[in-house]
């Protein structure tokens, strides 16, 4: 299976990207995980992405807050799919995050997902990934069906509740 | 190759969406295009999600605006990546519909592009295609070495003009 | 009198939508409580939908945050009046769950109210069950009959207060 | 059947308004339509709301833009369920008028709909007025599958406009 | 001299009016506070400001917070100066109170101050009752050649901490 | 009477900022009208507004787009009540100027109007200046009964085109 | 005198930031011009902020729009002041290059100007560079008296339409 | 070299605004700070931006909250170039610091940093400086590869977690 790159533009980012690596593993993704910015360390970001794929790369995941061009920056070095976090904690609630990820041009796509949305990142990813293996599928398969289980546990816990409201 | 599924939650969305659909053309990969609404059509929305990957289907790109719950919806009934296009013409200059798509919760991500992005919807959904198809790769970075060139180009024509400034 | 329905998309909802089911209770309007999600358990959301009318209910509220597709989901799937709470805490404080659940489009309204507004959701849902009910309309009369003189109340206490300024 | 009043702080608002009379009249609901402002006719538009009930109204309809208050003042003179329609043209693209519609304080609902959903809010009047109305809820039945026709049918031509492409 | 009118929306917002209260004490401008809702108490808060100016009033200042209309709906019922504080807590860190006050149509005005702005809602009271009280305005002026000093003051601290540096 | 001072910060907002003296002079509240930009003259602009006062002006309107700080600025070199009208124009659909109009700190407020509001800075103005002018107080009464004839009329068309319908 | 480099992202800026590149001339300020892409060619952008020192460059003025990188990508590949041009056409009418041009992370500035501010880029520039050239410094003061002397124009033909009001 | 100026507008901001002295001084950079308001001690900020020239410094930093006024008027009153920090603390999560900053009116440029930036606009000024002292540019270089080993650092800590995780 190819690898997924998990880039964030600062180590200040790894407590909520952490839970992306956390699922990879869970369902034995390979991956790995940098630290490299778009704008503190522009050369060695560009030279990751250009790479990347060579290097065994399916899916590059990047986080980053504020003016957040680490997404961008990458996937304007490989045609790999890119999936953008961007992160909560600059201005107006996250939305300099959200706007800076998402707003691509034409041509050069970033996969968007919410913010500080570390998890769906390597949901995401493993979607990419499991359509050509069919294990990883089966794997986000389960998955679907034990978030379906959750939620009758939970309903069946508020059932309990309501009768002693 | 998988198929792309190119959802659209009204027929007034097609001359947007239409460039998704020319573009995925150019580059011979085979899609659908449906008018499905998460809201006037749930069912049929549903049904198509559910049975999306047996059909053949390996990326699904959904574009609505407003409250646009589509691509969520999809992405509710499948684990194939589902690719979400926010659509201007709501409130707040397009924001409705960005938020709509993008802030998906825990578990059930939609790789959103930009608003109105529908070539980008295009190229991402080549991306992944092109992970298990070599032929794609390469026209996916043709398209990048041309794009380059545009600029050249696009450059050079612009120093015309400042000579003449 | 028929039924009202509160369904929240998340068990971390529960803590605010509660004040729905408590006023509910105190109006002796008879509801159920549920958890289903739009995005995990969409099947069962939309089965509710469905046969919520025949089941007795009368009217639908729904709370979820982030990109909130619960109430669009299951008005899409009855004819019901739905109640749309939006629930803070994804991005820029709140303003993605209000857009989400309140641009539906046209044909499939969903009746918002304030974001983690859970009372006015039921003060809403009694005030539609209150058409056919007269003893509802006096409860709900003279609410709002005890919610002036509480101001009053208030207004005597700070009387008070402004006399030691 | 209980009327429907349609409410609307200025002539100027009949062009977007006009829709909910127009829906309202094809499903036979009878309702009234008037001008009165929160700010120009403030004691009208109270008196209005206090007597709306005994005059046979089941259900009102306030549109009202930039700071919209319209709905919010009557439904504090009723406790009929007051639906808010939020209109453009002020400032953030409709955004004042929204937020000033659906962020009502404790107590007080109003049951708001998209920017300028006059249609909307014509079916969700009618959805509630429908609970003690067969026919009515009938014809709201009638028309949910009509909405799924119409996509059906358009679908259906996007096939043909595809072949073309 | 004419009175100022303090009135909020709810015992809640009086943690931030009270600096309104205790500026115009200081500077001895005489004025009554009280609680009145747009939304609870219509009747009353329309009664008090029809009788405002024969009641020996010269300027209201009204606060309130979410779909802040009590500033408004005392204006549409008085020709006297209106001065709205838009209270934060509400949604979009108090965007909604803000345009929900500020966003009045032509002919019924509300002069704005800053979210939770008590403090200046007073001086611009004060400055209003000045223009015939020739002791206020004294105190105005005083009040500003102070503000300056405080600048200075402040100034000459930050440069000892500067260097210490 | 004393004199109400129309300041604007470009001639290019005179279209707009027209309408207030047009209503002054309707009024027959004597004004001025002069473009002062605190940017760039800002001598001018101070030197006007500590003069206001000692050359009979009682009010000071000021009308700025995009950073607004013109009537800020005003406020700062005078303790006549300054009256802002922030103009759309600039980014966000007119947000950038009423926040830097109306987000005064504390000492020096400004008395913000809506957008492009430049009628009701006229009326506020004259509501300031009635205060003390019984006859200018008498033709504001005059006027608010008109805007209630007004809607009357308007009512009456209404019902007019209704029947139509 | 150092050479100022104008970048802009796309040759559709141009419109907009052509009017840096007049200014520029008119004061003999020495300046080049050329469309360099963050995402598109990102290995020439790199480049060119890697050597502008040394070739000559002073300043760098960047203009992009929606997720605006541009700027962001210079400024990580020199110490040069770089300058960020906003470019209004993306979402929320601007606020998505406003909020990408100018969160930048700590320890890399973008000196950010209004959106389409293209005049302004070009001033800032000259008021650097005028730093080191006493000529352009005065060229600027004389810039400053003329734009004095066109408001006062401007205000003797405002007062002759007011004559005529 | 030139001195730094750095201006505050208030003594609140400066827990922030420190980071820019104290990195400034890090670099031996001359620098000064000061209070001044451009709405409290309006003639002593213009008075401090019209001989700042002449007095020695080369780049003004300011630093305000709310309706941000301050930086414009400084550059209202100089060609120096005026660095321009908006402080978060007001509405909206910093968005009226923000556009207050630098929304600016043609011909007036303030070279805005990121909400809170004031180690930016330290670096910035430091850019600005160094273009004609060689010294401080290769203090700035130094600081560049810093950065770029510090994130080299934070990779190599990030690579141990990962192997434990």
């Amino acid at each position: 299976m190819k690898k997924v790159a998990i880039i964030m533009g600062s180590d200040s980012d790894w407590p909520v990207v952490k839970a992306a690596a956390v699922q990879l593993k869970a369902w034995e993704v390979p991956f790995e995980a940098h630290i490299l910015s778009a704008h503190r360390t522009p050369e060695e970001a560009a030279r990751f992405a250009c790479s990347a794929r060579e290097k065994g790369f399916g899916v590059i995941i990047a986080a980053a807050g504020m003016a957040a061009h680490l997404a961008g920056v990458l996937a304007g070095n490989t045609t790999l799919p890119v999936i953008g976090i961007p992160m909560k904690g600059g201005a107006v609630d996250g939305l300099d995050a959200l706007l800076a990820t998402v707003q691509m041009p034409s041509g050069v796509p970033v996969a968007t997902v919410a913010l500080n949305g570390a998890k769906n990142a390597a949901v995401l990813a493993a979607q990419i990934l499991a359509l050509s293996d069919e294990g990883l599928a089966q794997r986000l398969a389960a998955e679907k069906a034990e978030m379906k289980n959750q939620i009758a546990k939970k309903d069946a816990a508020l059932q309990a509740e309501l009768a002693a409201l």
